[in-house]
């Protein structure tokens, strides 16, 4: 081991499959390449991404023995020779959009490129700031870059008490809309409304088109934001207005799912397959998103939902919190 | 009767329904008012639309007792005291984008707003000048206007044989791209490669997706063309390239469709529920799309294909057979 290295705490897999695959070990960590910073970490955000990677189910595949994690959040220990707006002692956190196959973020000590290092605004916890650039990013893509929401207009926000959907709450609020949140549980209405969801449909019990009719007066949904599909697609594409526009960013049921090819002549939707590689991928529309981002975050109006806080030792339990869909908000892990 | 009054040979239907409920009247047609024209028809393009309008299935309903259709060619027999650019004993044609409630095409002599006539390029016959609008529009809407066809790029069609479909391979071919046409008759693959398709699959032999992969050295296609819907959706929206784009322009199919919940999410297509009204509702559209598709048919690059003429006597026959689906082509009547 140099001098410059360190031995960090990092979770690795040698194979993939369930939560148990995950494993704690110590890990060299060398000094930072001329462009890289390394990061004492302090808080993980853990993402669903993260899941499908370790089951290998994702856009990359793990190359053993695989490191894995896009968030974190922490101080710079050390930064490379040709690094020059970032120092050690800064407090800062990962945008992500590298390949898993080249940094990961859970581990004490990570190496990161100097690109995806961020200051953020300072009125941030550690779980805040490692809980934000996953789910925000991914609904500045689709409710301002791509849907271009306008004040007073509905969003539709499917699976509103994850992560991403209290940011799509949070980020419709603060360009003006109105939040109509859905959720499959009764019990998770209340805390909705206190999240700023001026409306909630729980949809073991409603259904969704005439709820969504019946709110917005028979005009619709401007924007649905739907990483569900399944079953109840259908009725969900039903309760699009008029040339509203209708993004797919994930498919968490496993349920077939119908397309409503009438409602989508009469009322002529766009449907979107969406990634948030559409914002990490165009660095304009990143500037841009980051900027807008840092902004609600300062001023309060954007703040990330912490769930429950792991300690890395309880990774594979973090993991599997995950996959219950229990959570309201966003889960971290603590080193 | 007034002396500037004519009688004209009309087609009027009483009651929703069946082809039969059209009935052939003798209608007198006023002189046309300040801003209308009146034409001698000769020909008059059968549209689907006609067909759902006549059994009350469309997106407005007909007020008894009443007309129907959106084209016709003729000649100009009188025109109104403020028309000023279209004198009497010019070929025109008509535009659509009124009402059926104030205009309709299906007459000896009909009354035509002046904004919805149009002075055709003289090597069209009149038959082929009542086959252009309703065909070329829909298609410049979704190739040319919102789909942004380059040239190399691949083009699905649906329903290749409707003259929308054999409208879509001209176009396709007139921007430069290669049209991979769609047919569910092998008996109809020949005259498709003939009508200009540079690849025909035959959908009850062979897998849509499959083969399009294979034609498109499995980059999949960038625009897929779909008035069908139905039980094949699912299976042609894996036809899609990344970031393709899928215009649903009607449902032919009443079997229920299933959506790629998966494909969609790999590959981040737009699918859109389309009609032509975005072209024909937007003035600086619609004059790009009349002098994009007049210069075509002008140099012969775009070409109506006229499948069979019926006498207006025999509307009733007309509308049979367009919903005999066994057509390659238009469908005209002539007077």
């Amino acid at each position: 081991m140099s001098d410059l290295s360190k031995m960090s705490k990092t979770v690795v897999f040698h194979e993939a499959g369930a939560p148990e695959v995950l494993k704690v070990e110590q890990v060299e960590v060398a000094f930072p390449g001329a462009q890289e910073v390394r990061i004492q970490v302090k808080s993980i955000g853990i993402n669903r991404a993260d899941a499908m990677y370790r089951q290998g189910m994702y856009i990359e595949n793990p190359i053993f023995p695989a490191q894995l994690g896009y968030e974190a959040a922490g101080i710079v220990e050390a930064v490379g020779s040709e690094v020059t707006n970032i120092a050690v002692g800064d407090l800062v956190n990962v945008v992500p959009g590298f390949s898993l196959h080249n940094y990961a973020s859970y581990g004490e000590y990570i190496n990161m490129p100097a690109y995806a290092i961020h200051k953020y605004p300072s009125n941030l916890s550690f779980d805040e700031a490692a809980s934000v650039w996953t789910s925000y990013l991914t609904m500045f893509g689709m409710v301002v870059h791509s849907g271009q929401l306008k004040s007073g207009q509905f969003v539709v926000v499917n699976a509103a008490s994850s992560s991403a959907g209290l940011a799509a709450i949070q980020m419709t609020n603060y360009v003006g809309g109105i939040a109509i949140a859905l959720t499959t549980s009764q019990k998770k209405k209340e805390a909705l409304l206190k999240a700023g969801a001026a409306h909630v449909i729980v949809t073991s019990e409603q259904d969704i088109a005439t709820e969504v009719l019946k709110i917005t007066e028979n005009v619709g949904a401007h924007i649905i934001l739907d990483p569900v599909v399944g079953a109840k697609f259908s009725n969900l594409l039903s309760a699009v207005a008029e040339n509203g526009k209708v993004f797919v960013y994930g498919a968490l049921s496993h349920e077939p799912a119908s397309f409503p090819a009438f409602d989508v002549l009469m009322k002529t939707p766009t449907i979107r397959g969406y990634s948030a590689i559409e914002v990490m991928g165009n660095m304009e529309v990143l500037i841009q998103a980051i900027t807008f981002i840092d902004k609600g975050l300062a001023e309060g109006k954007l703040k990330p939902v912490i769930d429950k806080v792991f300690n890395i030792d309880d990774i594979v339990a973090s993991h599997n919190y995950l996959e219950s869909n229990q959570q309201f908000g966003k889960i971290v892990v603590n080193i």
